[in-house]
């Protein structure tokens, strides 16, 4: 994707495929006050379309979609497995930008009986809740593999120490989290950018999910704080470690612990805090 | 509020009013592990529930919660005015906090038209939007006061040098988020805290509409980016000028021009960049 689009192209165009966009902008410093060129994240209202029904419409930065709808739709467990999705297709309307998934007639069943037991109601902050009585917070238990168990800090560290330079738009922007996949040996083999952190997770399981990947041997480090979200999405896709950069929240600890999952946070400098189980 | 409980008290316990959590962690170095007790930011389950029908749930930190609810519903547009809030409670219930809003018959019937309109939908990533046909991205117009148009890069400043020192949670946990009004001097007037900026801007903009303060005469500055939803949430509102120590998406630059809202980003050292109008 080309990474600059003209000044100022207004969102109603519908060019919204680039992850930044070059905006004229004010400098003002004790010098006096300067116009310059700056680029910012792109943020992209993004549709999941299953079968040809909208889903949901997330904030997202416009690259790698397909494994980000792939990703998405396994994390929040809308699919059972990768081979429920036939095919993705990638397609930009006025609005935004539609995905559009073709998934197994069992797939579809499912997502419209969820749809019809939540008839009358809207979701606002948790996907799809809109009380308590519908908030499950159990995770699917993991079973951490021996080398998470004895994952010497400085294998951890070396994984975080490659990080940005492995994360091009956010420093272009300065807006993007970073999700990564690291080996045992806490190489880094894959790293995905997003606005928001839940998104690039999503990208980068959704990316393992199309190559077949398995998660059981490896983990995943990202430039975030822990938030319950995260570890959760984690532990539907069987990844037995999860370690941040910066801090974790309660519920990330108490999800992790519950799932038997490996958390880490404040992984900087020469130290990391391990937080559970 | 009490700001520590038991070591590794359980979410549930049901006691999920202390703004952090104390947890037994492990601290990985050069020179060994050592076990340590760490304060972690509280993440509780928050659903908000207008005459007595549960509309959404948010994860925030458990303090002002009242604020949040009101400021909530006033900058998602769920109620016109401050006066159709008639009274508030929060209620702890086993699976976290509900906050109970009792609001004007007029309020409740446009919610239940609204969850009508809805019907069979689930909302997912924005509040209560499935599809792109439903997403309204065009701003109310704010009206920048004379003062704003030519504050010095030295005012914005002055806010932010503020900030650290009134951000007691953060200073605890590394996790918390602050959403702070200034003066049109520059002077910090309110500070709110929470795990999500988004829940640190409404407990702010709600505690102002129930002191019945104008936002016309002061600004928002915030310890995050700054996403569309902060803009949008501000625009609603009246606040004519936002300013957060980190990048502004693209959406966030489009709606604070669009709404002529004065937005500043990279509030930093001795420098400043305005990004809209």
């Amino acid at each position: 994707m080309n990474a600059r689009l003209p000044l100022d192209m207004p969102l109603t165009e519908g060019l919204h495929t680039s992850p930044t966009r070059d905006v004229d902008v004010q400098r003002l410093s004790p010098s006096g006050v300067s116009t310059e060129h700056d680029l910012v994240a792109a943020e992209v209202p993004v549709a999941l379309v299953f079968n040809g029904i909208s889903h949901a419409v997330m904030m997202a930065t416009p690259a790698d979609l397909e494994d980000f709808a792939l990703g998405f739709a396994l994390s929040e467990g809308l699919l059972a497995s990768r081979d429920e999705c036939r095919g993705i297709e990638v397609v930009e309307v006025a609005e935004g930008i539609e995905v559009q998934l073709d998934v197994a007639s069992a797939a579809a069943a499912r997502l419209q009986e969820q749809r019809r037991s939540l008839a009358g109601r809207t979701g606002c902050g948790l996907c799809g809740i809109d009380s308590l009585a519908r908030l499950d917070l159990t995770p699917e238990p993991v079973t951490p593999p021996a080398w998470a168990a004895q994952l010497a800090p400085a294998t951890l560290l070396r994984a975080f120490a490659q990080l940005p330079a492995r994360q091009p738009l956010n420093a272009l922007t300065g807006a993007h989290h970073a999700a990564a996949w690291a080996t045992p040996e806490g190489e880094l083999a894959a790293v995905m950018e997003d606005v928001g952190r839940h998104n690039a997770l999503d990208k980068l399981l959704g990316q393992r999910a199309r190559q077949k990947l398995s998660n059981a041997d490896g983990f995943v480090i990202m430039s975030s704080r822990a938030s319950y979200e995260l570890v959760r999405k984690c532990a539907r896709l069987g990844v037995p470690m999860l370690a941040t950069i910066s801090a974790p929240t309660s519920l990330a600890v108490d999800i992790a612990r519950q799932a038997g999952m490996q958390l880490y946070g404040f992984c900087r400098g020469t130290q990391v805090v391990r937080y559970g189980p």
